[in-house]
Formats: C-alpha cells, sequence, structure tokens
C-alpha cells in the first residue's frame, strides 16, 4: 500500500464508489471495491501519468473485441482451470481427462451426427487425419449418447465462422457416441495460430517480450447425462510451439500420439487409401453432481442464442 | 494473498505472463504483473465461478465505448486529479484554480474567436447564460492570449459531436483572452446529465446501487504559453446532484455565485433586455517548469487528429 491509498480520505471514496451502505448488489460491491483498490494502488505504486492511463483505457477500448483473447493470453483462462483442477483434487476427482481452456472461438449448434462425422465438407485442403475413440467413464464403462462437440483450425490457422471465407460450421461438429460409447471423425490436420497482426493484444504480448501463437490443437466439449461437463483440447505432437502455447493451455495427458499411416498401410475403416494421420484418444468423464454440472459455462458464445 | 495465489507455481506462472527475462517493455511487464496478480487474488479471494468471469469479461466487452465514463464513475479519473492535486502542494501550488475531471466529452478544434463568443448559434432553447472573468496568474496579473477553450450541455444534457442532431460545435468553443486577459461569452444554462439508458455503466452502477446523474456544469481547458495546462469545470450552483456527482468532480472552490438579471435590471454589455443568469469567474494559472506542462494529457479525443 502507497501513502495515498493507505489514507483514511482514499477508504472512504472507495467505499462512496463501491456503493457501501448503499442498496445493490453486495457481491459485486465487495469486488468493484477490490478492484478498483487495487487500480488506485497500481496507479500509484507505479506513479502512473495520465497520459499512461488514458492511453491504457484507449487501448483497452480498441482491443475490446479481443478481450478473449487476452483472457488467454494473460493466463486468466489458466487460472480459472487451475483453481477447478484444484477442487478437483479436494473430492478425489484425479482420473478423468484433465480439462484446458476453451478459448474464444467456439460456435454453438454445430451439426449433429450419429457415431461419425467428417469436418472438412470434403474440399479443405490438408493431410487427412483420422480421430477415434470412447466417452467412458473412470471405472471404463462406456457412456452411450454422450456429445462429443470438436472444433478446430484450418492449415492456415482459421476458424470458420470468425473467418467468413470458410463454409458454416466447417471444421466443427457434434458427434453422438454410440452404444459402445465409440466416436470416429475424418478431417484435415490442423495448424496453429497466431493472434490477428496489428491487434492490440498482439502489441501487449510484444511489449512483455511475449508471442502469439498457439500450437495446434483441436478444442472439445464432451457432455453425457449424469457425467460434468468436460471442455479440453488435445495437441498434435511435433508443433514447435507445443510447450510454449501463448494461451498456457497444453498438458501432457493431452499431447496423444498421431500414428502416419502410407498408402501401404492397411486401409482405414472410413476407406482411406493415401497417407493419413490417425489420433486414438478416449475421454473419460466424471460423474456429476448436480444437473448444473453437466453444462458449460455460462460464457457468451457465438450464436449461442440463435 | 490466498493459498493458491501465495503458491510458487503461480509466482512463477505470473512472470512467464509478464514476460520476466525476456525482451521487452520493463514498464508494461512490471504494470500487467501487478494487475494480472490482482486479478488472480480478487478471482481466488472472492472465489469467483466461470460464469462470474465470463459475464463480467462480456460485460466490459459490450461496454468498452462506455469506458470513459466507467473511469470516471469508479472514480478513477478523480483519483488521477488527487493525485496532481498532492503533487502541486508539494511544490507550493496552492492558489491557482483547482482542477477537476475532463470527462470523456471533449471535442478538439472547436471555432476560435477574439475575446467574446456565442457559444449557442442563436436557436438553442434555454435561459441566456452570460459568464464572463479574467485568466490570470497567482499575483493577480493578467494573461493576454491565453485560449478559454469551454464546451458544455443544453438543457437535455446533451453535447454536440455525441449528440449527432446537434450543429457542429454547438455549445463548444475556443476563447482568446484580450490584452486585459478577459473572456466573455453568452450561452444558455445547462442542464446535468445521465449516463445513458441501458448503458452498462448505467447497469453496473445500479448494481452498486448508485446512480448515473452529473449536477450541471461547464468544462473548461484554460492554457496559455509559459503557464500550466488547466482541465476544470465550474458547476451552476442550486443543481440537486451538485454534492451527489456519479463522477466525483465537484469542488467547492469551482460552484460560483449565479446573478439572476431581471427584465428591470441593466443591459448587460451584449444588449440582453430579458431575464438572464450571470456568472463571474476568474481562472488563475501557476507557471509551468516545462514546455510539457502547457498542454493538456495525450488522452485520445474526438477530432484531436482531424
Amino acid at each position: 500500500m502507497t501513502k495515498l491509498t493507505q489514507s483514511s480520505e482514499i477508504e472512504a471514496f472507495l467505499d462512496q464508489i463501491a456503493g457501501v451502505g448503499k442498496a445493490g448488489e453486495q457481491r459485486v460491491k465487495t469486488i468493484v471495491h477490490k478492484i478498483v483498490a487495487d487500480l488506485f494502488e497500481t496507479i500509484d505504486q507505479f506513479d502512473v501519468t495520465d497520459d499512461e492511463f488514458w492511453h491504457a483505457l484507449n487501448f483497452v477500448i480498441a482491443g475490446a473485441p479481443e478481450l478473449g483473447l487476452w483472457a488467454a493470453g494473460l493466463g486468466l483462462e489458466r487460472f480459472l482451470d487451475l483453481r477447478a483442477d484444484l477442487k478437483d483434487q479436494a473430492v478425489g476427482f484425479v482420473e478423468g481427462t484433465p480439462r484446458t481452456i476453451e478459448g474464444p472461438l467456439y460456435v454453438a449448434g454445430a451439426p449433429l451426427e450419429k457415431g461419425t462425422a467428417r469436418l472438412d465438407d470434403g474440399n479443405e485442403p490438408g493431410e487427412v487425419l483420422i480421430m477415434q475413440g470412447r466417452v467412458r467413464d473412470t471405472r471404463g464403462n462406456a457412456i452411450a449418447g454422450a456429445i462429443v462437440d470438436v472444433w478446430h483450425a484450418n492449415t492456415k490457422g482459421n476458424y470458420s465462422y470468425f473467418d467468413k471465407t470458410l463454409p458454416d460450421y466447417n471444421l466443427r461438429r457434434r458427434i453422438e457416441t454410440d452404444a459402445n460409447g465409440h466416436y470416429i471423425f475424418r478431417s484435415i490436420v490442423p495448424s496453429g495460430y497466431a493472434v490477428p497482426s496489428g491487434s492490440n493484444i498482439e502489441k501487449l504480448l510484444t511489449a512483455l517480450g511475449r508471442h502469439g501463437n498457439r500450437p495446434a490443437h483441436i478444442h472439445f466439449f464432451i457432455s453425457a447425462p449424469g457425467y460434468r461437463h468436460l471442455t479440453t483440447q488435445i495437441n498434435i505432437e511435433g508443433d514447435p510451439y507445443l510447450h510454449d502455447d501463448f494461451a498456457y493451455a497444453t498438458k501432457d495427458a493431452l499431447i496423444p500420439p498421431v500414428i502416419r499411416h502410407t498408402k501401404t498401410a492397411a486401409i482405414n475403416p472410413l476407406g482411406l487409401n493415401e497417407t493419413y494421420s490417425e489420433i486414438v484418444f478416449d475421454f473419460v468423464l466424471n460423474p456429476a453432481d448436480v444437473a448444473a454440472e453437466e453444462n458449460e459455462s455460462s460464457r457468451a458464445r457465438a450464436l449461442a442464442d440463435a
């Protein structure tokens, strides 16, 4: 604490700002009080100038559409996961597939298919990827009718919906597991991506001496009645940014081996006869105590209300 | 500090986030490290849920164009003034006209007139206001050629440029003081205003049990070569929100008496013969040590680069 922020004048001012003693929502007051007090302290401790303050504020205003990327790049999204991991450990949930960050690029409402799906709409360039496995519980029991909601980037690191040149729901599908809990999909091996060139998050990361690259990865929401919702990703092994992700999402248990099949290898279940990659990965869910745990967070998402 | 944010794991994570040990800008790293550490602590201390975090983030994203009003309403702009006041006191600058906040509604480039100006374009409804006085130094010497850059709201609490139905630079002028340091202008008595109905800053203030009203006021930038730039406002006495300003800008020395002239009173210098209000107010400037002090902060402003 600094001299000014320790003063009774500032303490009283903070109470005024947070509406202490007035009507309103107590939790909002408490948290706003803390955030504004911390900002006062930061300004005072580092002798932040008016110019610096207004520059920073306008930098946030101009960067507002990318604040989802800021939350990832500044580790806030990872921090929420660390907290959730601790809570899981406290109740003995240590066997399920690890969670990792959602990121800001999910789009609700992807086509729902049974058991098997093709994500690339038949004309997306890139090496074919087959990914398959089971959704199961921690005792190994298959979970039939689970929803594997998968989304990933193309070989340019772009996502459909956010890149309007791509078809609707390109590289996005929901797949319902079969009676054995099995899912399988055909897609293309994604590339990593970087935060938008010229964006304020890129400028901020540069000022921090950092980059804005993510390694190649595939996102998943896994859900089933009676089980806790899982938000996770798998990484494509070998990516140069595998352990240097600007969003801090990589976990060792989420880097499955990639099996390369050459032309001379056995023809796969989807009838492929070319060089392709395959990933086998099971998703392991923990039981839900209450129905609310079956759902993803209520974060605002593209098309979620459409 | 909480258990998680005290951990060496989180300390190391914060260093990663702030790019400690990498290239970049040391000051940005230091301040980002502090801000992110404080946010981690806030999340942990109040057990902020994922839903709450994402709701808050999206609330900021949606409210981003109003963040200037947030800075005023959350007392940050006032806090910067308190710091500047302390610095003035430390160097013995206690006689000048008090500063108060700029607010987010200045527009650069208002018409420049010599000695006298009319701000209301001749057809703005409201009671006529004559305001006049001198710009002088702390020893009483007139400052000729000072610029009185004045802006205020109309009787609906609206500002030109932001209310596109109003003429360009309506109720905005720059007036150059005459050889005696005198300025005079004719305008209309402004009303206070409230933050936009339905805006996120309004919702936030409501959650804090507060309102978003400002008392009627008139903004000024006062500048002259060799003198420190002054950002200030005067309030119109008698306003119900005079000492309950959501932006915390009221100062006792900035509430000049309002003189009501009735039809039977003397005709004023501008030839008025109707009921009108008059304010007499001198602006007192402190000397600048360095040229940079002659200018307002480099805050981004409407039309400043046009």
